[in-house]
């Protein structure tokens, strides 16, 4: 029996046959996550290649355990895999082997009130965690817009962001302690009593280690009691660099807004006025049910009122629309996308002087959320801070508007990949005295290959991440290679921009393939601290090998 | 030329003659911390052992990696040194080898206010960092007991906590980055830039690690905004189970007071009314000068009024102040403290009798700083949570006493020595569901060997830590070695019954010596990463050995 069957009917042996697959639909399925260069080739027929030998389906951690150590004793690689929407290739089985779904260990175990954290298990589905911690009265906090597609264990092991992080943090602010399977095939359990202080703390060299140490299979989290009252309201401002100092002015009075973010002018344009397409009632599952929460009866701030829709259009509605059309993918064919993104610089040019005739500046998303009367307050003064910064109240409206559609842009990109184009998205990180030149930087560099827009979405006291969203073209006669390329230089463009002025190459979408090549200068001599845990966790080398460059 | 010789002349070779030691002062000093239980010994005057063989004094980085070269090419142990403020033994070199003190590297070396962090040098003595911060505006906000005699440096390594710590958080949730010289002889830095969150974080690992993975030189740390207003208060409750429930209520509401604590009854008769031994001022260094602020014009809240100290004082008065004095050690030949305190389970006994009589309850300090408007707010909200809790608002005065001689307190364990007995302190930890089970089972265990008090001083949304201080001896003609057997049953009898009942063994005070042996039944299987770490950065053990359970 050559080596492949005998793994598979070893596995068998372990999760029975039904929890053990090597159908080619499945493996086509588990070859990929949901990284846009992948998508460039199978748009293009190409094979879904590399693709894992076999996937399986755990119940329980003793089966992780066994499959690690089956898979040690024959040096066949692993691949642990939650619900497949990350965006940088972090579940791509490079060197094939067995894939593990941990989707079926989805047990919620425990919710300790008393204590305010709760055991959940890896699988468990991200909308339906935040689902059943309400029902008992509690959030996690953690909202990022793949919540419908994506898993506990997948938050944790990417070390995600939400987008009320600014209020409940990034997830590995929220770990008390984690289950991991080592590549040892050892169950580590670092959650012992809270507070457990003495001597290093091993979670945060598990939390982004991405399946390279071990499988992740269980998390103690930190939950916060469900909000009474949530206050959402826009602001405009001229400039990017007044919005940067307005939010930056928020943050370091201490206040903490759940989120606030500020577009710049395209994505102004773009995403923050008018929602017409998707709705948050489209996405997959719906909105959670959540316990009634007023909805911030503050009163109107001087000088603002509160604009309907139709108050918000400029005169150049009809030419702005065109151009959303073409980013969003929306009604156009191949050949008119290509040739409107076909020479980006041009398009850029183009937007830039829409916006300045439209003079609508930049739009400023502020919601605070929590107990009522601490709401209410810290709302006041964060808005105090803004309208001192130099912005200008536009009302709750658009920022309920943001609320409704916070999930939407995720689905808008499937349209502009039929269309012939490709969108992805680069979340760097910097210093508030570098984010200024982190912003024209990447975005000159970006800007050269595509269309390029950006907002601010996640600060903090000591700087911001700042979220480019870019939307490219190659002629389709040139084929998916030619695609790769220009997806290639846009990346080593913009991340290579963001090196150069001190900023980070990844906020909250981790690194998987795409940024394993910056891993080494990034982090230097201290990549020999992940070397070396990765030699102790993992002496063979089996646990999802080829990512973050690690040898 | 023996090998001692030839280490030192190396030595000399590196640092020049004037910053390395052989005397026997030098080794004398620094053969020791503040561990109580090395002055058991001293005391009775036994001999210094075990001592370094060579102290050093560097001054750059450069020299600390020469060093540690030199150490490793010989195979000699390495003791990092900062203030010698610690209790746990952590300092002591139990192999001998290069002491490296570190207090000539000091420089806070630029304040990036901008992004709120500074970059600080790891010999730098706390209150003249936090003096340098003030005169630029800001806070660290660490102010631990032992602030004029530690430094920076010795706060990262023990994951430290100041008496602020519930709005500033402990040392390990300000750290942006580290330089460390590995045991390798490797500068590793782990402060890129700002929020570079891809991949696993390193610094929780160094942090903690007390020298055993190389010597921490410098630290990249987030500052807060030196504060606008102040508020002070005390409060009284009937008893622990009332004052712990209050404290939980306002930290699960999201409040966050600089600090709240709670003093049991007899740690409320000794500690909490009349501080009129030692005053801040009298510390070495004196009060660090700030900038001006307020101090809390909130208006005095129903049912209290603001009593002064004559009001404070029971008609037990005399009794009570006698059994300070004991306590103390005030005043009392060594016969009169053994005789007192030789019955230790008498005395606790008593104590309960005369706080009974004296129906005070117990006393709970809060204190808020930060921006004047949400100061003044916050400081409202927690008071109502407080009161709602059962807590009876005792005025400004004792908020204001305590924060007068938050220092004071290790000031008088000198004249316990003296007198004959010895005093410790404790901090452990558990969530709240078991805190009264951990009061209850370590007041106990201790109560059989000694006179225990205890306060509740680092609360947080999921548990909060208990810090225990006791006071023993035994008679003189037994010496030394009897002191010790009493001391050492203490500390098995406390943390057994803090780990039968679910708690952590240590939250603010390290592991060193003291604690060493209990680190692998706490970390279990996570303590192959500590020791996976140790190989990697520390491959011939020559930093720090013997101790946090490492081989």
């Amino acid at each position: 029996m050559p080596l492949a069957d005998r793994v598979v009917r070893d596995l068998e042996a372990i999760f029975g046959p039904r929890r053990v697959s090597t159908r080619a639909v499945d493996l086509d399925t588990y070859a990929r996550d949901m990284w846009p260069r992948l998508l460039l080739g199978y748009r293009a027929g190409e094979a879904v290649e590399p693709r894992p030998d076999v996937i399986v389906w755990p119940e329980h951690v003793r089966e992780v355990v066994a499959a690690v150590k089956l898979a040690r004793e024959h040096r066949i690689p692993i691949v642990p895999y939650g619900g497949g929407s990350g965006v940088c290739g972090g579940a791509v089985p490079v060197r094939g082997g067995i894939t593990i779904d941990t989707k079926r260990m989805q047990a919620l175990r425990a919710v300790h009130g008393d204590d305010m954290t709760c055991d959940v298990e890896a699988g468990l589905n991200g909308e339906r965690f935040e689902r059943e911690l309400a029902r008992r009265g509690f959030t996690f906090g953690h909202f990022p817009s793949s919540i419908y597609c994506s898993t506990v264990g997948g938050w944790v092991a990417t070390r995600a962001a939400g987008q009320l992080s600014t209020k409940y943090g990034k997830v590995e602010d929220r770990v008390a302690g984690l289950s991991i399977v080592t590549g040892r095939g050892e169950l580590i359990e670092t959650d012992g009593p809270n507070r457990a202080l003495r001597g290093p703390s091993w979670n945060q060299l598990l939390l982004g280690s991405e399946g390279t140490l071990g499988v992740i299979t269980s998390a103690r989290l930190r939950v916060s009691p469900a909000p009474q009252l949530r206050v959402f309201r826009g602001f405009e401002v001229d400039d990017v660099a007044t919005g940067a100092l307005a939010i930056r002015r928020v943050l370091q009075k201490g206040l903490r807004p759940a989120v606030v973010r500020l577009y710049d002018e395209l994505d102004t344009l773009i995403n923050a006025f008018g929602h017409d397409d998707v709705d948050e009632a489209d996405a997959p599952g719906g909105l959670a049910p959540r316990p009634p929460i007023e909805t911030g009866a503050l009163p109107a701030l001087p000088n603002l009122g509160v604009p309907g829709r139709q108050a918000e259009r400029p005169r150049e509605v009809g030419m702005i629309e065109r151009l959303r059309d073409v980013v969003r993918g929306k009604g156009l064919k191949h050949g008119a996308m290509t040739a409107a993104l076909g020479q980006s610089e041009m398009m850029n040019k183009l937007f830039g002087a829409v916006e300045k005739v439209a003079r609508r500046g930049c739009r400023l998303i502020i919601g605070l959320e929590g107990a009522r009367i601490r709401t209410e307050i810290e709302a006041a003064l964060a808005f105090a801070e803004l309208e001192a910064a130099g912005a200008r109240d536009r009302g709750e409206e658009p920022g309920w508007a943001w609320l409704r559609h916070r999930y939407a842009v995720s689905y808008r990109m499937s349209p502009v990949f039929s269309g012939g184009a490709f969108v992805d998205t680069m979340e760097v990180a910097a210093s508030w005295d570098k984010l200024m030149d982190l912003y024209h930087s990447v975005r000159d560099a970006i800007g050269r290959h595509a269309l390029v827009m950006a907002h601010l979405s996640h600060g903090y006291a000591d700087g911001c991440s700042i979220y480019f969203t870019f939307v490219g073209t190659t002629p389709e006669k040139d084929g998916p290679a030619a695609a790769r390329r220009k997806y290639d230089a846009i990346w080593r463009d913009g991340l290579e921009a963001t090196t150069r002025v001190g900023g980070t190459i990844s906020h909250h979408h981790g690194v998987g393939l795409l940024k394993a090549p910056y891993m080494a200068s990034e982090h230097r001599e201290a990549m020999a601290i992940f070397q070396a845990a990765k030699t102790s966790f993992d002496p063979d080398g089996i646990m999802n090998p080829g990512k973050m460059g690690l040898r």
